[in-house]
């Protein structure tokens, strides 16, 4: 309306998930007008990560190098594997710093209708990587839905006859959460995954 | 943390109004792994338009000419001008559909405390213009608040002798608002605004 590079930076703005074009307005102007040089340093940020970050050879996580950050650390435990559904899954793991293994990301789950089966999760390649790191334990964190509970069931089958523990994260009632205002499917996952006191 | 080309993005993301670390790492993840091309594109967008954007020098509003698409628009009524604190307040009036004239943006409003005072929001460039353009009316479309109040006197003040109407736009209860819910200052500005019926 004012200027066409405004109005293509308003419409570029509401590919970001939650943005509409009032808040993509309200960021436009703020990024060109309000504070330019977090503009600038926002562009190029944003224009170096998307041309040069891609998936760790290893863990399949998003990285700048062959193999990330995170699997590069000599210091991680390389005994324990963590599965996970997507990139901010393993970012909220990491975030709670109560993991000190590594990661394996699926980007996904096993969805028949979908045509999503265990090659496009690379499930392939995280079975050659247990089997060639001497993994005693594999933790799969796939999600409550049934297909990332379907995925979890594939990859403890998948492990079946190797000598290694495959566990699954525990579902329940949230840290600081109330039981009344508890939805009943995380209360069924709460009651069915209970465990002896002392344990 | 799994790289920190990553990082620098979760960064950069958080100068946006209400994105904390959180929706910096969502958006971030999603820009640079879900929707790739989106990605390019917002960073290409906002690129060119921090490095081009600059001010109307006729209206002051944020361009990428040295005169706006709006001032440079033959359609536009000449003989109006309404002045606006910012390049937002603009936008929403246009948004509207019901203004045809063109603008005067302040870039702020008569602050003393802060330093801010006519020249800052330049004042002698609107008289300037009126002056020149046989404009016949002045819309003052500034905040309620008292620098806005203030600065709308200001520039009333600034026309007094010159043979010219200076208006203030109507400030009440919201088009759909409910008397019941709306704050006692908007009903306080809603009764000194009232204006016979039938007009």
């Amino acid at each position: 309306m004012f200027s066409s590079l405004v109005s293509r930076l308003v419409r570029a703005l509401q590919v970001l998930p939650g943005v509409g074009p009032k808040t993509a307005t309200r960021i436009a102007l703020y990024l060109v007008h309000k504070d330019r040089s977090a503009g600038r340093e926002l562009a190029d940020a944003l224009h170096d990560a998307v041309e040069r970050i891609r998936e760790c050879t290893y863990c399949r996580n998003v990285s700048e190098d062959s193999v990330c950050e995170l699997c590069a650390n000599p210091k991680r435990d390389t005994s324990v594997i963590c599965v996970v559904e997507t990139p901010g899954d393993a970012y909220a793991i990491e975030s709670s710093g109560s993991f000190a293994g590594r990661y394996f990301v699926l980007h996904g789950h096993l969805s028949p209708i979908d045509g999503i089966g265990p090659s496009d999760l690379g499930l392939a390649t995280l079975h050659k990587r247990v089997c060639s790191d001497s993994v005693s334990e594999v933790i799969v964190a796939t999600g409550t839905s049934a297909e990332g509970e379907a995925t979890a069931h594939y990859i403890a089958s998948m492990f079946s006859d190797d000598d290694l523990k495959v566990t699954r994260i525990a579902h329940g009632v949230p840290a600081g959460g109330e039981l009344t205002y508890t939805d009943t499917n995380t209360i069924n996952h709460a009651l069915r995954g209970r465990t002896p006191i002392g344990d």
